[in-house]
């Protein structure tokens, strides 16, 4: 037989992706990373694994499911452990830190993410150490039990309010922001808008980290006030 | 000249809306009342006010500008006089209750309003009446003028969080996501995650008014009792 019809074997051409759900997430990791959440769907992932979309189903129960496992998987390196020997203070605020900083790399999963809630171990893991570290503190289990909500809920919010481009297409420039609400409000009118007017350098003070940390000390003095479920 | 060449006057056709940024704004509304904010784009407005979008341009300056503007016209209730008398407490829950069941009627507002600050008269009326009543309270201007943001954002992130629709299309039923959570959490691994297995019937407890009403304590109680601004 000649050598040039020699035909491949099917050990030589490369593997096909198992098809795990496992194997879909990566998938589907693998084309967030390149073409951004809108691309991540059932057909896209179902070609870049040479399968059709009805095959995954079998794995992925549908959009949302595969979302909530995105984000499971995006939040591996939150739930790595944290280092000895700190306050719970200091580990809760490193936890919902690295809480944020996810969140923060991946605008448009911080926008789903409002309304999905995974459920895999990376997620579950992260909301045992965060109640964990309120009950240390002392809050009561009804508050450790709905702050961990509100708690999660900020960096969230945060993450998915920078998350929107700009109409220009580029990211936002939160300086730009910042700027462009500082002049609002010294425009409002301080007859109409007296506090406005009064608070306005305030308004607009402090770096995103210093708003964030601010942010944690209120919520978690507040839960910690919290006596009432202790019956 | 007989009846049926008689030629339709100016007069008698329906008066075009007027090109102001108020009509636009109309526009907008009526179709996002009747069709989803989806369909509210400036090709759709000038579309319903029988121009071309280049028109709109003058008055709105791009889609993220026409979305501040509805989601301003839709706070025009929330700015109406609060019942004379109540304590502090009382009338910044009736604000930011209002503000929340304007987001809730309006789920795709909500999300967009994650994102999106608008500049009227009706959100900035809201942002004073909240920062004059923290001032009341006792708050330090900076823990006020900071936590405004903390208060408005809790509203906007939970009516967010209800917004998406289910896969089916059908409103999301909160009840339904109740009770997959609790049965997600019941089948957490205690070994794994002891202190979900712990506090399991907590975390899924209290109505969606009475969590509402707690965050709001728990956000009050922190901004009050941050006198880091007092120097």
């Amino acid at each position: 037989m000649p050598r040039n019809e020699v035909p491949t074997s099917r050990r030589e051409r490369p593997a096909k992706p198992a098809l795990t759900r496992q194997g879909i997430v990566d998938a589907a990791l693998a084309i967030l990373r390149e073409e951004g959440l809108a691309r991540v769907t059932m057909r896209r992932i179902a070609a870049a694994m040479d399968t059709g979309p009805a095959s995954l189903y079998v794995y992925v129960h549908n959009t949302g499911d595969l979302h909530a496992q995105i984000l499971d998987a995006l939040l591996a390196p939150v739930s790595e452990p944290l280092p000895d020997g700190g306050t719970w203070r200091a580990r809760l605020g490193e936890l919902l830190a690295r809480y944020r900083d996810v969140l923060f790399s991946h605008p448009e999963i911080a926008r789903m993410a409002i309304s999905t809630r995974p459920d895999g171990p990376h997620y579950l893991a992260l909301v045992e150490s965060i109640l964990a570290l309120l009950v240390e503190a002392g809050a009561t289990d009804r508050a450790a039990a709905w702050g961990v909500d509100l708690l999660m809920l900020y960096p969230t919010a945060v993450a998915a309010e920078h998350a929107t481009p700009s109409p220009s297409g580029r990211a936002p420039d939160p300086g730009a922001d910042i700027a462009e609400l500082t002049g609002r409000l010294a425009a409002a009118d301080p007859a109409r808008y007296p506090t406005i007017s009064r608070l306005g350098p305030a308004l607009v003070s402090g770096s995103g980290v210093q708003r964030f940390d601010w942010a944690l000390d209120v919520l978690l003095a507040g839960i910690l006030a919290d006596r009432s479920g202790t019956e």
